[in-house]
């Protein structure tokens, strides 16, 4: 065996070795019994010690330094690059801060959710200090004397700097609060949902969206959990979903959020099966395909139309007084404190308020000490109105608990990206607008599947883009979209 | 920390690395999707590389070298014992055979099934032959010139050889044929169920039966499953069951069946837990709680009693013309070619003939190109009636496909330690009839717990055994157990 074909065979054991931590993942989401916690704990412990010595294992080095790349294709070249990008950053963090932040960010996720519960950030101010610290240590090791927020946004979005984001957010902020504003004041405001909506029909009906986006179920399953999420790679990608009986949108819009992940990681070429390339490219990138599948396309006047019409005939009573109001109702606007339950012109605010703050707390001008304060008047400001506990601020969101700094981000990067793919789609397929209305969006997510999925990570997360759309990335067709979208809702 | 401490750190992570293959394959047997099994395979393969790698690591033999065993305690004894076992075996097969032997049995499953799908011996002979002959040569290796077949046997039955399980079987044949020829030829058969038994309901009342024997949910579950088996140990052992429309009592027995096994697992001390004496003393003990829950105790008249009455409320009618009727339904003998479908009588009778076979098999006196004609022709002596197409016999059981030769007997072995500790329990718990009468079967297991599950692998299975009754194995309380029951429903 050639040191190229030792390495790839050495790559694809860790990769299905990842894979099985992600399956006792779901496992544990799912269908783990109550007191098997402990257990678990353990067994996922073993895993990540494997899992951990093989990432800094010295031959991949050897490996490395023997192979000819002169002689390798554009996938080969990338797997080099994937691999080697792995390796260095795993030699870059001693075995004992890795270790420190594995076992501190395990014990803060449950001081999270008590303080949460109890509306307490005191109670959570000293571990967060703690994984704060450690973070920023682990970005010192990483950054070679550069940026420290820099260095940990680069693991989920390879390429892109904190100042990259911030002129891309500046150019976003003020057409947001325009449009958020003059929505807010409009007179038209759309109807609200009311009733009850039987659970077993809105899985039986979220299950059909997902077939009617492409999930292929062959390769996948759907199940209850108590948060949505995608879980697994190639031949075997499951995800979940919850229900609400006063809130059914909950469920058909978080089904296709998890389809468009689950999509492209389902699509890509099976030729990267368990390779380091076989993955989607960047956080960014998997966000692009979740969010134009849940808006651009799930929420479009042509799909809601469809949707209202299978509502009616499953439920036997309709969820507004028409398609149009229908329409309306599902892109509605309002105020609201949380993140995951934002409409899709707000939702950029929240995260432009978290990346600021984050960005401050890893490079040392904001203490843990003063985050809910400064939290809460940067809402205030941003939002018109005052936080009224701290679960509906600081404390709503799980990532600063598990070390996720640099994360946040990427949701909206992932929305500016599936502006890109969207308006690009438009212009190739002119009919789209009516597939959707018959309900075929899988007309429109094979063009996806063929312009970006398939590639998984051959290129970085901006090329991936651009090599679909054909034209550099700018917020412009989001912005555009949005406005054109809401405008005609609202005025 | 100390050699001894070293040392157990590793056994526990390399216990829960094969709990996390037990759990990869409960997943492939109950949720997995249709289409991922390609990818499962490479997953499978991947763990069990770093697994065999971690019973050849080197530091176990310097481990074990350091230790001063003077200053363990009991258990520490035994986990020494067990883990030196492990290495000795592990270090006595070549890799590249263990390697081999994965690959073509592996191979020989899926030709097995085939095979016995067209009834087709021949086409399965080439494959069994590679098995037979790499299964012997790996025997040999083991054996240290000793005993090909007792080498194979130590894996499952430690401690016991051929002769010895020749002569418990030599000792209980008559006995069990002389029965087997009365009740077949009694005037007064046992009722047969008839009509339709609604698989909702079954699946309801087999949760009941695993709640009623002692099965914790919290710590397992049941889920459908082809096969049904027990899975995975300590704080999550998971069981399966089945259904037939027709025959409620598959499903009933199977899960009652499992409940043993799990039980077993769950009850085993918690200061064992994924440890190497932290699961069940081997193959055949395992059995003999399987067995014990499923006929000594869940075929028993007080615990049918109960069990008819459940039937008869929740479905809704009777499945016989009363109680006592439905006890000699449930027990009933009759003729037929499949082990798994045998009762406690003639089940013995089924392993001893795959006991001979197997033993003449690894011996080198029996090939494989015979292996049909002699299966037919010993079947015939032994139980009256021709074989009529090879489904219903040599190629009934997936075992031999597997390379599973010294496996079987255990079954049987099972079977004669569920006779010693039934004997023993009954002299212990004088109103156990009343209270199985009134479905408390968890009343007779808590004993088994005590006496029996709680201590794991702490000893060697026959005194495993041997401490839960206060007395030496034999057939006898098997046999009289058998007779006592059998003549009573059939003279």
């Amino acid at each position: 065996m050639s040191a190229f074909d030792e390495l790839m065979e050495f790559a694809r054991d860790t990769q299905a070795l990842g894979e099985v931590a992600g399956r006792l993942g779901w496992d544990q989401e799912t269908v783990m019994p109550d007191g098997a916690g402990p257990q678990r704990a353990e067994e996922m412990a073993a895993l990540e010690k494997v899992l951990h010595a093989r990432r800094n294992d010295p031959r991949i080095g050897d490996w490395l330094e023997a192979i000819d790349e002169a002689g390798l294709d554009d996938a080969g070249h990338a797997q080099i690059r994937e691999i080697r990008r792995a390796r260095d950053r795993a030699a870059k963090v001693p075995v004992a801060l890795a270790a420190e932040l594995a076992r501190v960010t395990s014990a803060a996720q449950g001081k999270w959710a008590e303080a949460r519960a109890g509306d307490d950030f005191e109670a959570f101010k000293p571990v967060l200090e703690e994984v704060v610290n450690l973070r920023r240590e682990e970005a010192s090791a990483l950054a070679d004397g550069g940026d420290l927020y820099d260095a940990l946004l680069d693991d989920y979005e390879p390429g892109l700097s904190g100042s990259d984001i911030q002129s891309l957010f500046d150019a976003m902020r003020p057409r947001l609060v325009t449009l958020r504003d003059k929505a807010l004041g409009a007179s038209n405001q759309p109807e609200t949902l009311v009733g009850n909506w039987a659970e077993k029909k809105q899985l039986k009906l979220s299950t059909k969206l997902a077939k009617t986006f492409g999930y292929d179920l062959a390769h996948g399953r759907i199940d209850k959990a108590v948060h949505p999420f995608s879980s697994g790679s190639g031949l075997d990608v499951r995800i979940t979903t919850r229900t609400s009986e006063e809130d059914p949108f909950n469920c058909f819009y978080s089904t296709i959020h998890e389809v468009g992940h689950a999509c492209y990681e389902q699509n890509i070429d099976n030729a990267y099966l368990l390779t380091p390339i076989g993955r989607g490219a960047s956080m960014g990138v998997h966000e692009s395909q979740s969010r134009i599948y849940e808006n651009q396309l799930g929420r479009s006047r042509a799909f809601t139309g469809w949707l209202f019409d299978q509502m009616e005939a499953r439920f036997g009573k309709t969820p507004a007084s028409d398609a149009d109001a229908f329409y309306r109702m599902v892109n509605r606007l309002q105020k609201g404190f949380i993140r995951t339950e934002a409409d899709e012109v707000q939702y950029n605010l929240h995260i432009m308020l978290r990346f600021d703050l984050e960005r401050r707390l890893i490079g040392g001008q904001l203490d843990v000490a003063d985050l809910e304060a400064v939290w809460n008047e940067r809402f205030a400001a941003d939002f018109g109105y005052e936080v009224d506990k701290a679960s509906n601020g600081v404390l709503q969101d799980v990532h600063w608990s598990v070390g996720l700094f640099g994360y946040f981000p990427t949701y909206a990067l992932g929305n500016i990206y599936a502006g890109c793919l969207y308006d690009a789609l438009r212009k190739d397929l002119s009919d789209l607008d009516m597939r959707l209305g018959q309900g075929d969006a899988t007309y429109a997510t094979t063009w996806l599947a063929d312009k970006l999925q398939q590639h998984g990570t051959l290129r970085n997360p901006r090329q991936t883009i651009e090599h679909a759309t054909g034209a550099a990335v700018t917020v412009e067709p989001l912005l555009r979209y949005l406005e054109q979208k809401f405008e005609g809702i609202y005025f």
